[in-house]
């Protein structure tokens, strides 16, 4: 049976996940086109695709945040503890940053800071998410949480926060771990769930 | 019965389908009318009236994906596969930039690239939810599934992606022909679900 | 028992609801305040009275359109016309709008077409909803349906349309009937419900 | 058993709290950074420190009052009540207008007529909480409403209205006590829910 606040707790989570992944595409900015048709060239398109590639990895990070708190909640059985309420507010709170950094990365590109700021904000998030698993397990009396994999996010967007310090490049790479790690491997989490 | 990921599936397409159709009125830039009383003039609106119609032609698209995604969506039993949540979130991440690529093609209008790249985008958009359609019904072990029409929608939008380089307002015939298509034959889906 | 359908049919309007809503807000210009502590003078606050109006006012319409479509809907048990899903995506088309038009009559004030603008889309919403109330209670077999207050809306949202080619001011006043037509008398539509 | 009225009531305040809160943060100027890899400055983020704790003071109080929101509707069980349905939508329009008059309040700073404004938006949307507060828990026959907490917020908010009429620090510091003294006393509200 499903108490109300559940529901809640996602329609509030999912408002904001829907929100924030349509707002950065509202921050591209509309390119000017001066080719008729006359000159259809391509090359007008490429000034856009730093920032669609940007556009996409942070599409795909919020998607992943989306799809492993629709996970999460199903092991959540009622939302007893303030705490895990405001973990999920405070994992929302960087999840609505995430294209206000998206459109400072594009915009200032090259800048070592930029990306910086853009992996805090992943950094953040993650670490929040992490927290708010560990604790609505230990909630649930739930035994066998392996925490494991709670711990990669947030390292390799720590390393994302400091390697622009040394360099943008390796910033980059770092920050398309995650999505690559979460797509590669065989992590048939889902498929598990489905045969228990 | 529901499970919950389905109601959380179905929410968060519906949070961005619902945000990405009003956000195409938010991209309506505002128009200078320098009528007052003394001079009621209709001709204020005529520069308006193509970005009109672009609106009026990414809502009907955006409305009919969310038409076909709710009655998709009924077929859906569980989601038990990680693929197809991927590819709705592929499907959301086209209907994201649908207001981008409306108000690219209405500020440069008339440009071919443009039409182009509002072409591709509804493209992606009608090619993920043709694959999503096929792994839903192959899930629910859905042996009649007819997938002739999901090819119509792929192959119309491919061609309005190619049409502008020959002629632009080719590539807005073909665009406008899924909607004209959607709503002239007499395919009266929903009717027939009610009479099953 | 609520089909599928109907809970979508609700969440996607809601969604756009609430969006126009938040979005009229977000059109309100930012005003400059030169005003420090010496000088704390509300009359800078004066030149933002005309748009705050408009906000109350497009805020109090989307507002009664919500609440008449959330009575609308209990009375609806299936959603088995094509028809009622698009004439409701009609009304949403018209309820996206609303930010627009309401942005273009504060920005271009004191402008006669600009008011025209907004009341037509207002006669749009109005007509699109008593089209959707009518088949919706034709659908459920009702027969008590009056129609009566159905007409009302739309034709002083008509009226709004024409009076600015005679006078401005006479627009708003018919702009600001309907709301307070639906406070001013005793309309008590949900204490019925209730007592039934 | 949810009769539907409730559901849609609060799917429509979730959907105005999620975009509100996302809004904030679209609101955020992105920074001109000229701070390549060579000049690695963490000042050039000091000007961005006052609107990002500006965005941070706006978010947790719209989630206090979600949080809120949410724990008071609980108590609801039927909408019965007309002024309970337009004392939630009054509640949402000042919620709508946070997200402008905390732009309003960056980009204006120090200005003591800002944060009046932004004060006073706070203070209506606390009056209207306490209001719709009152009449659910009369509505529904509740006998032990405690009342007291529910001037206290109107009460700080007023105060800091028109405290920066003397002093504009003395209106942050006002400001900033809600939400302090929402986090800070052993306030286990959710947690005697839990145990009742």
């Amino acid at each position: 049976m499903q108490p109300t606040n559940k529901i809640r707790f996602e329609s509030f989570s999912d408002g904001v996940f829907a929100i924030a992944v349509t707002l950065l595409a509202l921050e591209l900015r509309v390119p000017y086109l001066k080719t008729t048709q006359s000159s259809f060239s391509l090359q007008a398109l490429v000034p856009l695709i730093p920032s669609l590639l940007t556009f996409v990895l942070s599409f795909v990070a919020i998607a992943i945040f989306w799809v492993n708190h629709h996970q999460l909640s199903q092991v959540l059985q009622r939302i007893n503890k303030r705490r895990i309420l405001w973990l999920n507010i405070l994992l929302l709170l960087f999840v609505t940053l995430i294209p206000f950094v998206t459109e400072t990365m594009s915009l200032n590109a090259p800048s070592a800071l930029a990306v910086s700021m853009y992996a805090f904000v992943l950094f953040g998030a993650s670490v929040s998410f992490s927290l708010l698993r560990y604790w609505i397990h230990k909630t649930s009396h739930d035994e066998h949480i392996t925490m494991t994999r709670s711990y990669i996010g947030p390292i390799i967007y720590l390393l994302a926060v400091l390697a622009p310090i040394v360099s943008i490049t390796l910033g980059y790479i770092l920050l398309a771990i995650p999505p690559l790690f979460y797509f590669l491997p065989k992590s048939s989490i889902i498929e598990d769930d489905s045969t228990d």
